[in-house]
């Protein structure tokens, strides 16, 4: 298919790259030329602006840092609804607030293009293995259109939740529970550390319960090593967390926890952390006893 | 081996009937005497007192509710220390406060006796099953001792995790990871029912990514059939949590996040539902939107 690929960073080079193997016509777009480059010795058209990578392109792909850069590369001037024709599937894969998926989705209606919102997860390995998890919201047809063609040749799943912004949705859900299953590891394991008992035995002990979750296999062998390169960026969770309680305020969802692990990250952002994976939340808890897991 | 085994309450009955199956001799005692049928139906002595369970037994193991009942019963009048002879191995396989455990272990230590803690995590089925896991702390040879013709009959996993209290530590650890990953599917669950989006197509987009836990795939089908049969009470967590907390305010570690959940179980408890199952917390954020996940 002919494909419009708009944001070529961390997560959208890899992805694009799929397609291409996947053997689909890429058009790519990012505001930063240089990111464009790889891409097109891969064998990609570059395109001028957002507007020209949309033009003639069957389906055309965003993603974005967040809501406002979505809202600006499809709505706004030289943007997706100025070259997109009647008919074309905008697939916005940026994780960005759900109502702003609805927003934007209400403006492509009227201009006959058909918006499903698909988030992923997984981040930059599973990016450029293939093999992330998306989430979808909006017209059913449409996502059922792209499914095997494209979502598919960049993830190993994907799974169709609701209506139009559904897919962020899910994705706020998934990065609340990761943020808490975060803290619930840091919490417990400088409890075990500051009352004397080797958390390496620990999390041996006890990984193969209730406690055991993914977060605890893929993160506490990384804060017992002190290796907090990410991954997943706490800048990156701070916004995602920012996202669900705007959305949570809107929508009368109760999210107190949520919120104090939103505190706890906005403090190691201004202690110079925001670049460290999110497992440096257990550097909260040290900064407050003054010892590490 | 010779048993004196004490307490047989829930998980009290099944580990002292796998204990008689894999060929020990039992000596029980229960302050409920009717708690005792059972066992001595199946062929174990019954006892008058826990010094009567204690005296001439190699091995005595206490299963009692929580710290006061232990001191009461290894050190009170009649209790363990009155019967048992110098050399016995006492295994408290309670739940209780780890320092508790170290006070009972002083005065058992003047009499002789050696002392192990060794809290279980599994609950009623895994006690059935002969399969839970068993955290330890205390004296390691007598662990090694005990661990293959005892412990291991009763649990598919036993492991050493430091000095006296340690098993009770790493229990309180379990209990606070398990606490915040029951609270983070509660508050990210009801964000996706109060956003419109069916809770069951979010289980399925997210349960296989970072955000998946043994707790994910064990509660949130429960809570969305509002099935609240324990499992684990509510109340017992209640208790493990104020354990967490005593211990944690006992050696400067910070449970912020677990504080809060303690104040939920405990709102939870005032509602009548300490005997549900500890995923009704997902009933707290019910109370507060009106809404059930």
């Amino acid at each position: 298919m002919r494909i419009g690929f708009i944001g070529l960073g961390i997560m959208g080079k890899p992805m694009a790259k799929n397609l291409l193997k996947a053997g689909h016509e890429l058009k790519v777009y990012d505001v930063v030329r240089g990111n464009m480059e790889e891409l097109v010795d891969a064998g990609a058209w570059a395109a001028g602006s957002a507007k020209d990578a949309a033009a003639q392109a069957e389906v055309v792909i965003t993603m974005l840092p967040n809501s406002p850069h979505v809202k600006t590369v499809v709505l706004g001037k030289d943007g997706v609804l100025e070259g997109a024709g009647e008919g074309t599937i905008l697939i916005d894969m940026s994780s960005i607030a759900p109502l702003a998926s609805q927003e934007v989705g209400k403006a492509c209606e009227a201009r006959g293009v058909r918006m499903i919102d698909a988030p992923v997860s997984g981040g930059e390995p599973k990016a450029v293995d293939g093999t992330l998890a998306v989430m979808v919201g909006g017209d059913k047809a449409a996502f059922e259109q792209v499914k095997e063609e494209i979502l598919l040749k960049m993830a190993a799943t994907a799974v169709h939740c609701g209506k139009l912004g559904a897919g962020n949705t899910t994705k706020l859900v998934n990065q609340v529970v990761v943020a808490l299953n975060i803290a619930a590891v840091s919490e417990g394991f400088m409890l075990a550390k500051m009352a004397g008992v080797d958390p390496e035995l620990v999390y041996q002990a006890i990984r193969g319960g209730l406690a055991g979750s993914t977060v605890m296999d893929a993160k506490v062998p990384m804060i017992l090593e002190k290796n907090f390169k990410p991954g997943f960026k706490i800048d990156l969770h701070i916004k995602d967390l920012n996202n669900a309680l705007e959305t949570a305020h809107q929508v009368g969802a109760p999210l107190p926890l949520s919120a104090e692990v939103l505190e706890m990250m906005t403090n190691l952002h201004f202690d110079g952390n925001g670049n460290d994976d999110h497992s440096a939340l257990a550097k909260y808890y040290g900064k407050l006893t003054g010892e590490s897991i």
